[in-house]
Order: C-alpha cells, then structure tokens, then sequence
C-alpha cells in the first residue's frame, strides 16, 4: 500500500487514534516527545491523522491540532490514507464493532482491550487473518512491560510451562499497604483512590477480574487458541485482613493476587486467587502499583518480567511499540508476518480449564474458634478424614471477637476436599466466625 | 527464495550450524524436542542440514544422523539449500569470517557471539545491511532471557536513560556465594567450577571483560552504533573480601558485579564494575546464577528481565527464538525487516563514552587503618580537600592485620578526585594496607 505512494507520502505512515482518555492521550504524548526517534528507528515517520473522542474539548496536556479531532470513530475507519487503527476506548461491543469495520478495510490494528480480547478474541483474531492484516495488543498486558512480545517471539522456542503473574498494579498497591502499614483492607482501598491507582469502586481491580482478563490473553498465545475467559476461576482480594498478611509473614509468606496457568497436558489449570507466595521468591519483592510476569519454559527456565503495569506513559509506550511494529512491517510491504496469537496451525481447537476443584496445593486456614479444649483435636480430625494433612499450626492465646486464631499450612491437598472439610465444620459451635482459606504457591 | 520452491521443500527452512558444543547441542535439543510447536508457530519445519565442529566424534548426548556432520565449516556455507547459517564457534577470527562469507552468500545469520559483535560488531552490521540479511544475536545477551528483542522492539518507543545489568552468572554465583557463606573470592571461585558455572581460570567472566561485551552489544542497539568496547571502563571482582561484603551489609548494600550504562546526552556513562546495591532494590534479590537486567525508559519507566544468563538449554532457547523470528521472515518472503542495530537511520556517527574519572557517584572506602589518635581527622582531612565528604563512618575496635578497618560512604563525589585523594594517602604510614574502594549505585 505505502510502497506505492509518491516518496514525500510514503515517508510517512498515518495512525488513526479511537478514544482519547488516559492510554489515547499517553499514546500521542509519546510520538509527539520521541517522534525523532521513532522515525530513527522505523526509518518512516508515524503521524496521527485523527482522533475519535466522544470529548473533543477537555485539556489532555498536551498540544494537538484541533482539525484532528473528531467524535465520529467511524470517520477514522473510513479515512483511506489511515493504515493503522489504534482502539483505546475499552468496553465491549463498541469496540469490538470498530475493530471489525477497521480490519474489514484493511487495516492494521493495536488495541489495549484486555476485556474484549479475553471475552471476544475469537472472532477478533479470525477477522485478522481473514482480512490479512495484523493485529497488536502489548497494551493489554502488563502495561509497559513487553510480556506479549516476549511471550509471541522472545520464548517462541519453548513449551511454557507455568504463567504466574503479579497482572493488577492496583490490587498489588493496596496488599503492598495493607502488608507494609498493617491497614485494614477498606483503609488501603481509600488510600489507592485517593492516589489514582484505582477508581472508585474497584471492583474489576480487586475482584480478580482485570488480571483474569490479563491471564487469559497469555494462555491465549501460549497455546494459539483463545482460553474460554470464563472458566478460568477468580476470586477478589476484599475479604483478606491484616491478621492473615501477619500470619502469612511469620509462615515466612506474603500475600499477592495471583494470576496463575500451568499447562496439565490435556487441560491448563488457570485461577486468579489471593495466594501465599514464599518470602524469598523473587515475586515477593513486587509491590506497589508494580507488574510481574514470572513464566516457566522447558528451555529457558524460569523468567521473571517487572515493571509498571498500568499509566498512562507505561500503556503509551506499549500502544507505540505496536506501532513501530506495524511501521517497520508496512515499509517493507508485508501485512503479517506473525498471526494474532503468534500460531499458524495451532495443535488444539480449543484451551480445556480445569475445574478449580480438581485443584492440588498446599492451603492455609485460619480458624476463629473458641478457646477450649478439644478444638484442634476436632478440626484436626475433620481435615484428616478428609485426606489433609497439617504441616504447620500457629495457635496463640490472643483474643479475637470472643475467639481465637487458629492458623494452619497443610501439605498438598485436593481442593474439593478441602471445600468439603470446610462445609463439613459450618456450624460447629467451636467455630465462632467463618474459616479464612488462602491457597499456598511456589513453595 | 523459500517461496520459489516446490511445495514440499517449501515446508522446510534449512539451517546449518557452526560449532557443536554446549551452544550448540542445545540449540540442536531445542529444535528436536521441540519440532512440533515450532512448525505449528512458525507454519513450516525447521530442519538442521548441516552442523560443522571440528570434534564430531565426542557424544553431546542427543541423538543425531552422522551425515549431517562436517568438520569443514565452509560445507555449511556453500549449501546452497541453507537459508539460515548459525555461528557458535565463539572466538574472533574464524567466527567472522564464517559470518561474513555466510552473509555474501545471502544467507540469513544468527551468533550468540558477544565478543565478536562487541569488539567487530560494525563490520558485521554493515555486512547484513549491504547483503539485505537479517542478524539476529538474542543469545549474545542474557542467556534465554529475550532482553535483545525487547530493547529492539518492545522497548523501542523510548528514549532508554539508563540500563543496570548483573550480565555475568559466573561472578555473580561467586559473588552470591560470598555473600551467603561468607567464602573468600578464591574459596567461592572453586566451588563454581566444580559445580560447572566457570571455568578454569574464570578470567573473562571475573574481570568484568563478558559483562562488558554484553553491554557494549546493549548500548549499541539503544543508540543503533556500535560503540567502542574498548572504551568501556572495566574492573573484576578478584579483590573482593568477605569483609567488604560484611560491611556493605551493615550499611544496606549488596556486592554485585553491575554493568552500568546511563545516557548524557552527548556522551554514554558505560562501565563494568563491583558496585554496592541497596538491599530493598529489586536487582539486590538476583542471585546465583541469574542474570538481570534493569532499564528506565523516558515512558516506560523502570523494566527488569530475569532469567538464567547461560547454559545449555537458556542459550539454545535463544538461538532458536532467532531461528524462529527469521523462518516467519522467509515465509513471508522477506529478507529483513529491522536492522541488526533497531535504527534505519541512526542520529549519531559514534557513541562517546565518558572517561570515567568524570563519574559523579558515592563511593566505598574501607581503609586498613592503625588505630590511633589522629587517623579519623587525617583521612577525612584529605577527602575534604578533594571535595568529598562522608555520609557515613564504620569505626570498629577488630583488629585485622595489625590495623582496623575504618569504613566510610560517602556522598556524591568525582572519580577523579577520589583518584586523588587516595593517591594522596599512598605511602601515609597510618594506613597499613590499600585502601579498598567501591562504587556505590542506585542509591
């Protein structure tokens, strides 16, 4: 397409921006700051041709030529010199309907949309190879971490073995307060507001949903087919409370949001849980509003990517990354040189995800229960005749609401079981409040 | 070329290989454990056609048709079926002939050999542009860890300020063993070669010489010119004590080979050296034989990577990443899409590195000090004179050597005046010994 442009055209490759918040506005920021080297090292220049906002009149900071704003996204869609269609407006069927309609009209796609990829990628990834045109999302993950790259090229050689990823900065912030300041949960959700880490309520944020979305688009590429984005188990952070970060902390464990995979064989065990992660492994050491991707390939080992997961700089700099891609792949005349999910015959149609009650891994309970005699006995004995076996117990005198803390690590269990053991003591008048579980990883 | 072939053939990208040792056979393992997802990745088969060592008799413990081993190297490059020429000889002089003449020939190549692109590199990029063939070298940085492809790609709409890396697994096992175990350098270097992580002598990966290779290679895809090595400041780790690493403890740091390079503007602080690290940074948890490498980017912010920075089975998953990244090339019919160097047209004819009696850091100074009136007053006199003043004093009554050890930290200062302050204290017969000095980072 650009190949055939007169020399003062084709020295420049037209960008097409739909939404125009916090990622839009970073997106501009940087080709405008670094366009000098963009145009360094993609050879051509990238040039926003126009802007699709619903609010065309707000001050994003940064100055930009009022003719190139509009609030019909269709008019990006439809300008032909337009080569690449940036979507940054989020949601679900809007996006998905200007996606489709840019790649019906050949063109390259970048989106940030982890709901719409992990919810919708199907259709998404098969418009793209229908309409030969590429489609890239390092935005969607991981903020400004390189992690989809990395996962589609970097480790391209290898079977990846197990994902375990540190994917919502926002959780992150608040568990990181909550372990470091000892504030209970709705204290740390106030102060992560208070700061723009998180919006108010957080719900997608904390309830595990955000980095599910996130999780899921990594299965996605791991194995070349899209995961069914609702099988895969979630469950938020808002009951956790300060005692259990304690108690974590003398297990020598912290508390982090997990978003885990690990590849069965024939089904891939994927979950977004509060997990105790070991004081000394090297995601322990993640806080704040900080990303982390740790993965597992058979060759490489393990592999361990940080850095900020969300901002409107972080996020820019993904969403031109992709455009860089895209540059350097158009210049050469090419319009695909790795499909989608970065396979051309993938092995299976479809990702199976276990059922989270087929689940094997060690658990930490903590139990409110009364302070007499014969309690750990009874407990004790539930969860053995429930094949769990108790590897640590930490049981101090101190009174809590009447009752007492009684905190347990047991060595691997099933989870049914365990989901069976706890409903086995509901209503034991020895148990004074409901039983905290937290599944134990990488030990 | 690929896509003139007849179908059958055209499902094949031949690769030959040179140099069949550790690299080598894992980069052979790779391709045969994991043939199966590389064709459905990459859409078509890549197959060894030939591999030239000059030992082809020893037992590299994978199984391979005898045919296809040469001990003439240019039988590799005059296949006219090979599309792909992989050198793993390591080395000079032969390894960039073989390239070269690989690259006249029109094949694609792929090296993991840092010293070669550090020292010659230009020569070599030159070649690939002149010969339109892709380089492609992930392995010659970090072991499987992909930080070349994220810096030429997912990093690549930034302005890169500044980059930390722990690039050398050798000293850093031998540092981390120091550190754990409180072992001397020469205890902790014979255990690493026991144990397989150095050889015997160590003296490229202890003298910071490796690290420097790897950084020039980084520094150079971040300016797209190849710097020059030899102007990189380099210094090992061999007169590391136990003791040091105590007291860089006591004050919050950890001992890390660090190779170190910061952009000012029109100049590239770029050096190799021991250097305290404070213990709540992230690059303080890389241990053994990890590598690590840490950039801030203008937006991105900081990114780290982490992973195993050599070996068999890391390297080999780099070296067939870059198998794979340039078969989904040939399949496309393309030749090239980025530069060897990331940059189409590079802003500078050369990289200039600061000497570095220009740095401005805080520095380390442990003197071996008599212990009498007088000694404290006559240092720091000397260090005032120079304009460097002291941030922090360990004074100990131990006796080590007939004299103390006096510890100081002190706050930003010129190399060149530490340069003179402690040539000033040569031959001050308070001072028992040389006085050890370390550069203090990231603090």
């Amino acid at each position: 397409m650009a190949g055939k442009k007169s020399s003062k055209q084709a020295n420049s490759i037209k960008v097409g921006i739909i939404g125009f918040g916090t990622v839009g506005s970073g997106t501009v920021e940087v080709l405008q700051k670094n366009r000098d080297i963009i145009r360094d090292r993609v050879g051509w220049e990238i040039t926003v041709k126009k802007i699709a906002d619903l609010d065309i009149s707000s001050d994003r900071g940064i100055s930009i030529d009022p003719d190139l704003l509009t609030t019909e996204a269709m008019e990006v869609i439809a300008d032909p010199e337009i080569q690449i269609v940036v979507e940054l407006i989020g949601g679900i069927d809007k996006a998905k309907e200007y996606i489709l309609r840019a790649m019906e009209k050949g063109k390259h796609v970048v989106t940030a949309n982890k709901a719409l990829l992990a919810e919708h990628g199907k259709e998404i990834y098969e418009a793209a190879e229908k309409n030969e045109v590429s489609l890239a999302f390092e935005a969607s993950v991981g903020g400004g971490i390189p992690v989809v790259r990395s996962l589609r090229e970097g480790l391209s050689a290898n079977r990846i073995h197990s994902i375990m990823g540190i994917l919502n900065g926002t959780s992150n912030y608040i568990l990181t307060r909550m372990t470091q300041k000892g504030l209970p949960y709705t204290k740390a959700v106030e102060e992560a507001i208070e700061h723009g880490y998180a919006e108010d309520p957080p719900t997608l944020d904390v309830d595990g949903t955000d980095a599910a979305h996130k999780l899921a688009i990594l299965i996605s590429i791991v194995f070349g087919v899209p995961v069914t984005f609702k099988d895969i188990y979630r469950e938020g952070i808002d009951r956790l409370t300060p005692e259990d970060i304690q108690f974590a902390g003398e297990l020598g464990y912290c508390l982090k949001l997990l978003a885990i995979a690990r590849d069965l064989g024939d089904a891939v065990d994927a979950r977004v849980h509060p997990a105790m992660v070991p004081l000394n492994h090297i995601m322990a050491n993640v806080n704040g509003v900080y990303n982390a991707i740790y993965m597992e390939g058979d060759f490489v080992g393990p592999n361990l990517y940080y850095g900020l997961g969300a901002g409107r700089k972080p996020t820019g700099s993904a969403v031109v990354s992709d455009l860089i891609y895209l540059a350097r792949q158009i210049r050469q005349g090419i319009k695909q040189v790795i499909p989608p999910l970065a396979h051309v015959h993938p092995r299976r149609d479809k990702v199976l995800v276990q059922p989270v009650q087929e689940l094997m891994t060690p658990y930490y309970f903590r139990f409110s229960a009364l302070d007499r005699p014969g309690v750990l006995s009874k407990i004790s004995g539930i969860l053995g005749e429930n094949g769990i076996s108790i590897s640590s117990v930490i049981q101090k005198g101190r009174d809590l609401n009447g009752s007492v803390p009684l905190v347990m690590l047991t060595h691997e269990a099933k989870e049914s079981n365990v989901i069976n053991a706890l409903s086995q003591m509901n209503g034991l008048e020895i148990l004074t409040d409901k039983t905290m579980m937290i599944r134990v990883e990488a030990s």
